[in-house]
């Protein structure tokens, strides 16, 4: 298996399932009269990251992902989304990113050393940065949104985290 | 990346993650002077699962992963937990059953038709399971358990969730 294979399309899909998971936000804030921008604020935890923040670090994680694993610089984003409407338009710039990657910017990935900022004088090859952070952490955070929303009484279930798989009949 | 890399090691250390953050609970509730078993029945929403269905279902994703890329039969669990005690040695069962499966196992997986039970007559290959079901399915799971806990107030944070990385110097 690729890195490539192993993170773009499947970080693309659930960034367009969480687009889904916004959608069915906006139905529920309609039907119960509520500003659906109400619910960026909204968190399990006092000290855990808001519904934005958890949106906006599940893009990042996925932009992030693709980046380093290719070798290319991520856009940049200033977290100032204030309304569902500039999430959506994150996410969009997020897939439109990961869609310039092409599988060939991956060859040699799996053993490209890794820097975080978050971690100087470090490195981590490739595949364990894919397996053990990235993966796990856009994971966590589109988790968290999507709990978030599911607390707030938005009709989310398994089938809007998973999406469509590639089944075939027998 | 073969299949093995990119689930038992991931998938074993995150179990181990889980264990600790029932570590976490219990000084939560030793603190607190509660019943730490108390937790299993704490949900984010009343038609969500609640904490100990959450780590049975992260456990089960876990161990049929591996199972299903490796052509393995997976143990059977009857989902009897009532307390932490019993939750930890699930988990620690699905450890050693992961502990089982070697690399050599996985040849061959990439293209292994598997089955899932709630998908008759239907087949996905193993690399659209891995990326498309196992991994998502297993870190929402663990995700959802982690935030019950965060949001009971155990005092788990980002790096529990992660864990330790193979990082090294420069």
């Amino acid at each position: 298996m690729s890195l490539y294979d192993a993170s773009v399309p499947q970080l693309v899909k659930m960034l367009g399932n969480m687009e889904r998971w916004l959608d069915k936000a906006a139905e529920h804030a309609a039907a119960k009269k509520f500003d659906v921008d109400t619910l960026l604020a909204a968190r399990l935890a006092p000290d855990q990251y808001a519904l934005v923040r958890q949106i906006q670090a599940a893009c990042d994680a996925a932009k992030f992902a693709g980046a380093r694993l290719a070798g290319k610089e991520a856009p940049v984003h200033p977290d100032t989304e204030t309304t569902v409407a500039q999430l959506r338009a994150r996410i969009q710039s997020v897939i439109a990113f990961l869609g310039t990657l092409t599988p060939a910017d991956f060859d040699g990935a799996a053993r490209r050393p890794v820097t975080l900022s978050f971690m100087p004088g470090m490195v981590i090859d490739g595949t364990d940065y894919l397996n053990e952070l990235a993966i796990p952490n856009f994971y966590f955070h589109a988790t968290t949104a999507y709990a978030i929303l599911r607390h707030n009484g938005v009709n989310v279930g398994k089938s809007d985290f998973i999406g469509g798989m590639k089944l075939r009949p027998v």
